[in-house]
């Protein structure tokens, strides 16, 4: 009999989707679920992106151009990417589907077979997916929760370079921390990237989501780095439209988007539709971001604070995104989050969190860390925390 | 410097897209551009995909399943493989990126790097790009021209096996060939992957595109063979969706759809929008199909009649998908498909054609064969024709 290859047995399953299941089959039971664990927000998508699909007048749905749409890679340059103060010219920009690809086509494109990249730990489990998939050695840099994940020494980093690495891959703000870097620790990196020629993969995803006075400080901007830095990005969360599957891949460096392009070519174009989306999108007034970012601010405050008022939990309060990475007094994190939908119930209501055992590299890290996703309103953050602390009470692994 | 990947360097470029910035200027330029070089036909959507997403009220744009809506899997199994005599259940299906991300993953769920992957050639030159990035070996068994691209003795395809044979992975009807195959060589092809314990991918997304009245006989149905059968297909050309991006991988291998939905899962959903537009076209009346079969069915005998009568052109009449590799009077195709954008018009108007001979991996074969879609309108195909044939003339390269 076929069986499969030994890369599909030994590809890692997502810690964040693998739960899904458990919380469709409690779903099927009547049980309603807080979903804590994926970072799928309820806030409304701008209406010029919806009306944008809506009054499409396609007859014929056609493929685009491999780097997308003209129409929509002159917008982001002239629309947004202007107006935060990122200077790119179009051929400097490429439509990807969603950041997903962008990550896996940056990879490939910065790093053979065998070569290294470094991320810091705790990191979005998928860019061990992508390191994977593309036979690329992921190295972390440990970053401590009770020091906010922030950004730690430079010889951290120093010590993890070979001949081998190619990249430093970062997500700002961070995906699962929610840390945001400044423009300092932005600086410091770009600087250990100069010096040892590294591509700075920056992702930057969550841009639109910083809950400090001072602006995102995009690595796009390190002075004299233009060369060595790609700029991953998407529509997914800046306009809640995760569904799209649109995003982009930016560069100043022209070999690095002439590779980029051959890689979109061999998928043909991103999706039109979605990409429709993202050019109605561009006119989304900055009263939105504004309204979004309060509302935000409000949950995270709600979260952090109730996760620290139950007993033996913690989180430090995030400046970034819309996830937590908490400390859990539990003896094995994925068995306590599996739990939840499997058993535990408070009036038929449950509670989805995400295991962050996966996002270190670092054995032994993470064991009782959870990413907690704060995309509820707030009375609804309020009632998944109880659910959770009454869950952990009633946990027989607790420690 | 930083310096891209090696592979990223030696990627090839896709023999089909990157003539597209020559029409870009061509057209730029004024030039009126007959498309015969993609494969993106000029025939409406069902009104029905097209009102899906028109009428559509989502007011945020979520992530769906990794494996697709739920409603589009049940859909796709209910309404269209069970009338075209495909069983399926909804396990055994899952929603892709398009037909693209469909093969990129079955080819990484079959074969690890190093592996071998067996092809006819002529073949759709993306299987080679997808081969590549993935360090998988493309095997090719040659097809001949002069006899319309037949699938040749089983004879020639056990010479390339080798204990490192993984797949066979074959088009039907055939991208670039429009070869469909028959019942007998589908049977005799199962009977070559269950000897050697290959899985059999079937790529067959111009199902909808026979001209014989045979019914289309699918790799699902060889019987005996459901544990080796991998199928890829999409909605792009059945109801010219191209630019949804949604198609699907199916097989009855449960070990194989595992596999698949942890490659899903790294690129968290298909788009939400072409999934839409997916489900509102399972509803597409059969006199749809029918029309669009009696069209391009007079596309393609004005195509290929019109072919036959250009003083050393030659082209088969192909039976399925619409397209035909003509072999032209010329000393490099690449050389003659890019010079008539660059140079060639007749009243201001030019043709573009793709050069073939990335399509084969035998040396010296299809430098002088040309890959032409036939999806214009019969009085676009004789215009475009006449432009060829005149182009040919003042060709100096003629042979």
């Amino acid at each position: 009999m076929a069986t499969i290859s030994s890369k599909a047995q030994a590809m890692p399953a997502s810690a964040i989707r693998k739960l899904v299941p458990l919380a469709d089959a409690a779903k099927a039971n009547g049980t309603k679920v807080y979903h804590l664990n994926v970072g799928q927000p309820d806030i409304k998508s701008p209406q010029c992106a919806l009306e944008a699909v809506r009054n499409n007048t396609l007859d014929h749905v056609s493929y685009t151009n491999s780097a997308g749409m003209i129409e929509l890679r002159q917008g982001l340059v002239e629309k947004y990417y202007k107006k935060i103060g990122i200077d790119l010219a179009v051929p400097e920009i490429l439509v990807t589907v969603a950041g997903s690809e962008a990550v896996d086509i940056a990879l490939q494109v910065t790093c053979d077979t065998g070569d290294e990249l470094i991320v810091m730990e705790p990191y979005y489990t998928n860019y061990n997916t992508f390191c994977f998939m593309n036979g690329i050695t992921l190295k972390a840099v440990h970053t401590d929760i009770r020091e906010g994940f922030s950004v730690p020494d430079m010889a951290r980093f120093e010590e993890l370079i070979t001949p081998r690495t190619k990249a430093i891959l970062i997500s700002n703000p961070g995906n699962p921390t929610g840390t945001l870097y400044t423009k300092e620790q932005m600086l410091a990196l770009g600087e250990i990237a100069r010096k040892h020629d590294l591509f700075l993969i920056s992702d930057e995803v969550y841009r639109e989501f910083c809950y400090t006075d001072e602006p995102h400080f995009s690595a796009m901007n390190i002075p004299g780095l233009e060369q060595n830095v790609i700029l991953i990005d998407s529509v997914s969360k800046r306009y809640n439209l995760c569904g799209c599957r649109v995003g982009c891949i930016a560069s100043h460096n022209k070999e690095v988007m002439a590779a980029v392009l051959k890689y979109a070519q061999a998928r043909l174009c991103p999706p039109v539709y979605g990409q429709l989306a993202a050019l109605g999108a561009l006119d989304t007034p900055d009263s939105y971001f504004a309204a979004v970012r309060e509302e935000y601010i409000r949950r995270r405050d709600a979260m952090v604070d109730g996760l620290n008022a139950i007993p033996g939990v913690y989180s430090p309060r995030p400046m970034g995104a819309f996830y937590t990475v908490a400390e859990m007094p539990v003896d094995d994190g994925e068995r306590f989050a599996r739990g939840m939908p499997e058993e535990f119930r408070i009036d038929g209501e449950t509670v989805m969190i995400t295991p962050a055992a996966s996002f270190y590299k670092t054995p032994g890290f993470g064991r009782n860390h959870m990413r907690i996703a704060y995309v509820l309103e707030v009375p609804k953050i309020k009632r998944a925390l109880h659910i959770l602390e009454e869950g952990l009470k009633a946990y027989p692994g607790r420690i």
